[in-house]
């Protein structure tokens, strides 16, 4: 922390702040020049409260140096890390796609979605059972009864499944249907709910805040790991701007700053950023060429019926070309495309209660 | 809903535009111009996703008209309301100021700011015991214990209770101690949260999210309001700019514009918005002539000790002018102060419960 | 301005810095910790490109310590600054309304608007003849055509003219016929204008760029004071951020955060900042109780027929209140409102033109 | 143009809007619904202020629908535009770099930057002579002596010039030296300029103002395209957010976006978006990626000695990976690299006039 004294401060102003640094346990170095005096803090600075200083006399400015997150700093572990979910690897070295529905609306819809998520590309099913939602009239989304159709899903293709929980209260119910429990964000600060995924014991995806600068992203996560979870996926999904050609302002620029300052993977949602079904491809190529480590995609069947968000689904005719971009582009950045894991076979039992479900559904 | 088809959309583009509008209840009112056609809707508007006409072939964009919240629109709703918090009015014709410390540290701390609030002419307290924070490192308040404080500084002051409240699971217990409960800038669209306080039967004070737009703002109010709940009070706390100078950037735009659009009163917080102190009078003064129905300040006996935020709590010397503001300004609107609920007598027990507490926690 | 050394950086690499430094003119005082190491500089560390320090090795973060701007700042001027044209004062100690049509179209309504602005209150006209607009199909202005209309209606009215300059080609031209001249938003970063109007011996009125933080507001008035012009208004007019229920955003915070920072005038102008009508009395009130050193308004006889930006312009009825406004605000804060230079004998020729003027732009 | 009624508009309201679009030659269709009427209008809408409309009783709002700009819209253009700079094409089909100095110095560091721009891939070549900076204290550039040695160091290499023009009043000037006139982010709406460089007949880079809409954008080459001059590219910098971590926001979306509303090529600067050199090799992918027609790259053989902007240029180490990736990545989207005109011999004059200057300058 540096603290720099107004021009007409007196010595004594310059002793009182030291004196006042030493009591908290820091070392301060004063810098005399000729305008200026400035006084830097080293040691125990982050028990330090900023504020407390500013209102000592002379001081102009308290500048904060040192980063204010510690676990998921790459300071000081400078290996990126590779996250598992169920095995499927994200990470550096491979591009890993998570695609699916917005939302689980039946379960045919959502088998559906998750074929064309793996003829996509995709290794991680994506889908919503609880949707936090600007209007309280639009579609929450079915709830538990979701879970279980996701559950169902992951049997019939395999595909590990990403789901989003909206309340430290769900957490635990999420968490015994899903692999990877999402953050979204709305709740990019819900502290209660950042501590509660990170006790869980599951790996977590975390969205970055709309408003939230890269800092504060980096620091949600750090309530994640905290609570000793490291598992975490950072996911950058746009960010709101002046500019309203776009839902948010897709900030490419993000993934590589965030890189360099977190050993996180950083994943990039082309669909939400742009809110607009015609720039989720240009937008994926851009983030698997900015170097993200994946992508999430919303995919639908019939986008023209969703209840959430149809407009930004890519269709059949997209998906040939995602898996396209898939296979053509990561090896250029010398990474392969992350798998699903080793099929299993599924039990006969399972199967029915997926008929029994869709039939139930689509009755 | 206004749907714009493209110069080149077809004659039977606009047909199937049409037929979607009218199968999902709506009326379609075709107008033909010399470059554009545009399709009007109107019925049940609300039930079509607008998202799905935006696929249809030919349509160019889709332009929302009516407004998405209900019951705290001033549509249907041309009174304003008054917010009645244990009889202390908030609401057209009176200025209510809410003072007291961002965070309930000690007994004699948060007794000390509450007679600071008194004088300032406060008809509420304000106080946290459950704290947001940015950083897991920073204090994140005394939870019960801190709501122990609070009842029992109001015995002593007679001045009803504002605290926050920050995950659905604490609402109960908050609303047993609390005469009004406070959802934050970074909860504003926490909707689980929302609707329990929805749900509680206490009057709510609901910040602006720091990016939310007015519209959000209002959704988020429609979220409570569904759930039985119009003792609504928006609270307009500064949002995300560019901007570095001020914490957030003060929309003192936002305090007419919503009151226009909403009947539910609207008041400030021009210590947050700042985040400076120097700058907490100066923004009290615009809100109160902008025509806030009232303010909510942070006061601290000791600012370079506080725990929380202490650069922007007004301290003794700032009290008198605020006082002075707050008996000059609102007359000039036809407005008066609102004024604390009558004094009550403190029982003995009560008494020693705080002279206890105090001690316990000064030893 | 401080250095903040990687945790990593070697011994060598902070010498490396220091002799860097040192090179350029500065003496270094370096700061050990146990994390981190800081080199403070001081002297001429203007003349070092903080960007040539970034890239030494070792090198985390630059950060600039002492204000860009001197001519313009309050650190060595404290004493705030009255700007006079043609003997009004705009500065601490009166509250000065600017009033009059956005564009000048013709005589009749040039005057008509200047006659309604006097009855407000206004001590000075504003009207534009050259305006900058967004699209090249809107109205333009009249140029010199509308410099004529204004000086006869300084002529009829008394009220000197503040009129805006958009090209550094027309300071000249039009400095013959203002009063004071007007830097608009857009032009706010237009170097060679600002040098331009620092150069012609007018004041000056440098409204603040839509996306300029105040530092940047205060480097543009730099330029001008460069150039040996320090007769310069601040004018506040909103900033773009991501709320489109106001045309702009007004930061009301920036009044006193300029006033701190520069010993400069700043002024609000409510019309441009909202961008609608009912917006314009509640920010007047707002900006005067805030501390603003005055006001500027658009003000128009026939809004519903205004060539450009209609539906912000006050009309009769909104002027009684603006009136009483600017009779009853600023003693509050102990200030008077200013008053137009004593009335002026129109010579018989003038009056002849302008009758001449008006009968010919409405024959 | 779509007007919104108020729901408690009345008849007389209705006839009255209707009356007045009809008497601005535009045809009304009304379509009344259960709670809201709108009226769509058709025909000459432009000539409508909208601003007017909005001043009629009853009016809620007013929703422009056609776009505003013509010459530059791909409505009535489908077929995309390819710019040519002395030969070389900018445009679909190609991807063109452009890289050089930020600020032209001297002719040997002129001269070594052009070289490592050829070396990177680049078809032309940029440099600054007129440099806008937001300090008056900074570098300003050269003037026409910076335009003498770009013109030398194009005869030298066979790069054409592309450099930044600050005034209207220098446009001719520069117009001289360069084969494309830059317009940067600060000038994005000094229509005065836009139109100068619109009537002189060279390709123009219209840069994008820092906190401009793409529509805003667009109208600013509106203004140049009115000048008869359609050889325009469209720059994406990086807009003005929140986010403080890069110097700018790169608008990756807008690349996309642009292209679909307009005919004209949009290349994206790199250098200038981040402000920082570890960003510009992933933005420049990402750009190329998501379809960008070129890029715009900082070079400087030292940049630890540059006047401007060091802190972004490429060095030698970065210009293989940059030909590598200009070489790589554009045939994935069935590309090609663009190339610089076929090569010129040098006259002895020329060659000797460099090498005077050269000297000079190191002297």
């Amino acid at each position: 922390m540096v603290i720099v004294m107004h021009p007409t401060g007196s010595a004594a102003d310059i002793v009182a702040v030291v004196e006042a640094a030493e009591a908290a346990g820091c070392e301060a170095h004063v810098s005399r020049g000729d305008s200026r005096t400035i006084i830097g803090l080293a040691g125990q600075v982050d028990q330090l409260e900023a504020a407390a200083l500013r209102h000592l006399r002379g001081v102009a400015d308290v500048v904060r140096i040192s980063v204010p997150y510690r676990l998921v700093s790459r300071d000081h572990h400078v290996q990126r890390t590779t996250v598992r979910v169920d095995g499927v690897p994200i990470g550096p070295g491979t591009v890993t796609l998570i695609a699916g529905p917005c939302a689980v609306e039946t379960p045919e819809q959502t088998l559906r979605a998750a074929r064309m998520a793996k003829a996509a590309g995709a290794a991680l099913l994506r889908g919503g059972a609880y949707k936090p939602r600007t209007s309280p009239y639009a579609f929450q989304g079915l709830g538990e009864a979701g879970l279980r159709i996701l559950a169902e899903v992951r049997a019939e293709t395999g595909l590990p499944v990403v789901t989003e929980v909206v309340d430290a209260a769900d957490v635990e119910l999420v968490a015994e249907y899903a692999d990877m429990l999402q953050v979204g964000t709305r709740n990019a600060q819900n502290f209660a709910l950042l501590q509660a995924v990170g006790g869980i014991g599951k790996p977590v995806m975390l969205k970055r805040g709309m408003s939230a600068t890269i800092e504060e992203w980096l620091m949600a996560a750090e309530y994640i790991a905290q609570r000793g979870n490291l598992d975490i996926v950072l996911c950058e999904r746009g960010i709101r701007t002046f500019e309203t050609a776009t839902r948010n302002t897709l900030d490419i620029s993000a993934v590589p700053v965030a890189q360099r300052l977190s050993h996180l993977p950083v994943i990039v949602d082309p669909s939400h950023s742009g809110g607009r079904r015609d720039l989720v491809l240009p937008l994926a190529r851009a983030a698997i060429a900015v170097g993200a480590d994946g992508l999430i995609v919303d995919v639908h069947p019939r986008p023209e019926q969703a209840l959430c968000d149809g407009s930004q689904a890519l269709v059949d005719g997209d998906l040939r070309e995602l898996a396209r971009v898939m296979t053509v582009l990561p090896p250029l950045g010398g990474r392969t495309r992350a798998h699903p894991p080793a099929p299993v076979t599924l039990s006969g039992a399972a199967h029915a209660r997926l008929v029994v479900g869709a039939a139930a559904a689509s009755a």
